[in-house]
């Protein structure tokens, strides 16, 4: 039941193909690529002689499997010898994404005594009599740590530090490219909560902003926790508060296009780790009106033993009904579904089940809780988090700009005031003109969006007022948790 | 005693000046910064109308007081309006000196599909698979950190992990400019050794090396000792290594001035700290006729109690005629003295009494143990740490090309073969057509010394040998202990 995956530049691959220089040779090549399913991007010839001509043919895949179809047709071919085959996204990886490059030139015995000795040593006094001037006289006024203990990597699970290090690296490299950011990998060796604390505590004092990345839930709740509790400057887990933001920002559109209001709609959300129950925290402040939590075990209710801490506090602050059914049933006349859990949960059937002009984020990526075309047959909006189809719902719409805005205004901290300052930006650069059930997000690649979540941050930071953390972790967290059970 | 400092760039300052437009005006502005000893570099116009005009003038002066002397005689001259002072030095350091840029371009939704989602996830699981591919997919491959807990920032003692950012960023800098290493600072808000080397442990997987700087002895000799132990990368630590290197390279070249050998030499070595054990320890490795090592509590000799294991092992193998008498009394006789201590400990008349054609290095900074300027009526050779001075041992010499040789042979430690080819490389470097009493190590800016050192620590890096921690640490570090107590 999983939607086909299409030929995409993320399994770009480049073979290099001598063959014989006759009028249709090229023609086979590119036929033969096309009839195994992928799509050439380029052609370009290598070397050539009176015979023979040897070209580099790019094309997109659809996986790792199907680049080894393509190869295999075309050395199928007659006449063709395929010489090498180069995978364009591992080349694109060699020796790293990021680098640490000098603001200063250092060309000169006079650049040299400024930039260190004997002239740094006037900063480094000036810090440690001024400890606040850091901001003005190091990297910390632009930079921010990128922790994870590699423990939930993108889906793939939990891979360890080094095998998270390119997603970690190319998390850097767009901050810098959307926010203006100075973003650095920090991956762990350990998985202990204590340690990763102690740890993140430790780094501080270089970096003006911490973003947890892909760590497990429920650890992931109680290290935000108690490092914003620790720490004076603003800790944000992306998978929770970045979803959380580009998910509010998608809703209030696709709100806007089948005229509904959010406090009068009924909302399924299917996964309740991190993502989730972020998404339902934000929702819950903005007012919606009601919303049924699921995981694993079905729907969060009252009633229930034995559950952690932040979904007691889910179970005591959604279902209205204290509805305990199936998913199928719970979304029967529900006006928004949000899936951030697993793939292919659910089918058109489902869908139509739902109320007139329903919503659907099936967010679960690459395969998404029900397949968007099914779904687009009965919803009035569907979204997913694919790049190859509308409505993708990215985390880098929200992540760049809210670094920028918390590191322009010296924020100590994160608040939810700046998460729903931050959804309300990003909805509103989709202009009422724009807006249509294929369009409530803006592109990635819109420059105006950074820009206009930062602006929302700073503004919102001279009004501050801490977010709950989604699980107050253990009794030594005693403000927290008072905090957390009195909001919304 | 102390020498007198001389104007630098590193206290250089831009004043901005309104003054009427007569013809001598500009010329008494010069005259008196002249006369208050600064050195005028730039006078620029900035703005002018027919009666007055305003200038920028910069100069370099020689310490904070001295500016304030200089702006002072501005003020004090008749039709001069000083209107703002600037400090080059802070202005350069504005926001840092470092940068994280990205490598890919990110242009558009291709380029995303490879550096990150979907792309990314097959390098990570490529990764995950086989851990040696981080060096080839990620910026393990040429990335170093730059370790300090701020506990011996340059000169200036104990200020802490913000007040040495400032430091570590410039090292950061130099590594790219001279090496072309990628190198972050990673500050610790802590001064526990069983807590430094967890952290270290804990954030390594993305480094290819690690730089420990400015931390206090004699804890710098646990955590390196321990940290080599742990890790499968190179553990340098700068102060002692690097120090030591750029010795043994100055100290070749100026006993090839003197026509002495090193197995000949009477050394006294003033500072038993991080430098002055790893400089006894490498000249020892060479075959260095004697030494004695002085600290606060006099010569280190065999007989003495409670000393800690690293003096207790400079006492059992130097000062072969067991001598515990005065520094002055030391070196009279001695061939070379090195001083890596305290300012002004020697007269000219103590150099006066060393042997014929003697040898003196007085690296405190920025007051050397010697005013060279007395030293040099007595000795062949003089150097210090001094960029104002002939012959600066400066560890810029060492440190990029090592680190640049150990991450390009995929160094897994650092060897006492490798701090040996360095110190070759470097004094190799001055060719013999070039060596004079005043040209004993090469400039910082000559572009073959790190690519010499790179070569050198490459070829060592093929026939490993460790090199022993200065000091073993607690008892549970036994294998180490034996090791240096086997050696040399």
């Amino acid at each position: 039941m999983a939607i086909t995956r299409l030929p995409s530049a993320g399994f770009s691959i480049t073979i290099r193909i001598a063959v014989t220089a006759d009028a249709s040779s090229i023609g086979r090549l590119t036929t033969s690529v096309g009839e195994a399913g992928a799509i050439v991007t380029a052609l370009d010839v290598v070397d050539s002689d009176p015979t023979h001509v040897i070209v580099d043919l790019t094309c997109d895949t659809a996986d790792a499997g199907h680049a080894d179809q393509v190869v295999d047709a075309l050395t199928a071919l007659d006449g063709v010898d395929v010489r090498k085959v180069s995978d364009r996204t591992f080349l694109l990886h060699l020796g790293g994404k990021i680098e640490v490059t000098s603001k200063v030139a250092l060309r000169n015995r006079d650049e040299l005594s400024r930039a260190y000795t004997p002239g740094v040593a006037r900063v480094c006094m000036a810090i440690a009599e001024n400890p606040a001037d850091a901001r003005r006289l190091t990297i910390k006024r632009n930079t921010v740590a990128v922790v994870s203990d590699g423990s939930a990597v993108l889906g793939l699970g939990n891979l360890g530090p080094a095998a998270s290090l390119p997603v970690m690296e190319g998390k850097a490299a767009l901050f810098k490219r959307f926010g203006g950011v100075d973003a650095w990998p920090v991956v762990l060796d350990t998985q202990d909560t204590d340690e990763i604390v102690q740890i993140v505590k430790a780094i501080a004092p270089a970096y003006g902003g911490i973003n947890l990345e892909d760590i497990a839930a429920p650890r992931c709740f109680e290290i935000e926790a108690r490092l914003r509790e620790a720490l004076d400057i603003p800790v944000f887990h992306d998978d929770q508060h970045g979803t959380a933001i580009c998910v509010l920002a998608a809703l209030t559109n696709a709100l806007r296009v089948v005229g509904k209001r959010l406090e009068d709609v009924r909302v399924v959300v299917s996964g309740s780790g991190a993502a989730g129950t972020a998404i339902m925290k934000l929702l819950l402040r903005q007012g919606v009106g009601d919303i049924i939590a699921y995981d694993r075990e079905g729907a969060l209710h009252r009633g229930q033993t034995g559950l952690n801490s932040a979904w007691q506090w889910l179970a005591e602050n959604t279902n209205k009904e204290n509805y305990s059914g199936d998913l199928p049933g719970a979304i029967r006349g529900a006006d928004v579904f949000i899936g951030v859990s697993a793939p292919n949960l659910l089918t058109g059937d489902d869908i139509a089940q739902m109320a007139k002009d329903s919503i659907v984020f099936a967010l679960a990526n690459p395969d998404p809780e029900v397949d968007p075309r099914e779904a687009r047959k009965h919803a009035a909006v569907v979204a997913t988090g694919r790049s190859d189809q509308p409505n993708q719902i990215n985390n880098v719409l929200a992540f760049p700009g809210v670094f920028r805005g918390m590191l322009d205004a010296h924020a100590e901290e994160f608040t939810e005031e700046m998460a729903l300052a931050a959804a309300r930006a990003i909805a509103d650069v989709v202009g009422e003109d724009k807006i249509n059930p294929t369009v409530i997000v803006p592109s990635v690649f819109d420059s105006r969006v950074a820009p206009a979540v930062a602006a929302a941050v700073r503004a919102a930071a001279h009004n501050p007022s801490p977010l709950p953390a989604a699980d107050p972790g253990p009794a030594d967290l005693p403000e927290i948790a008072a905090n957390a059970s009195a909001t919304p």
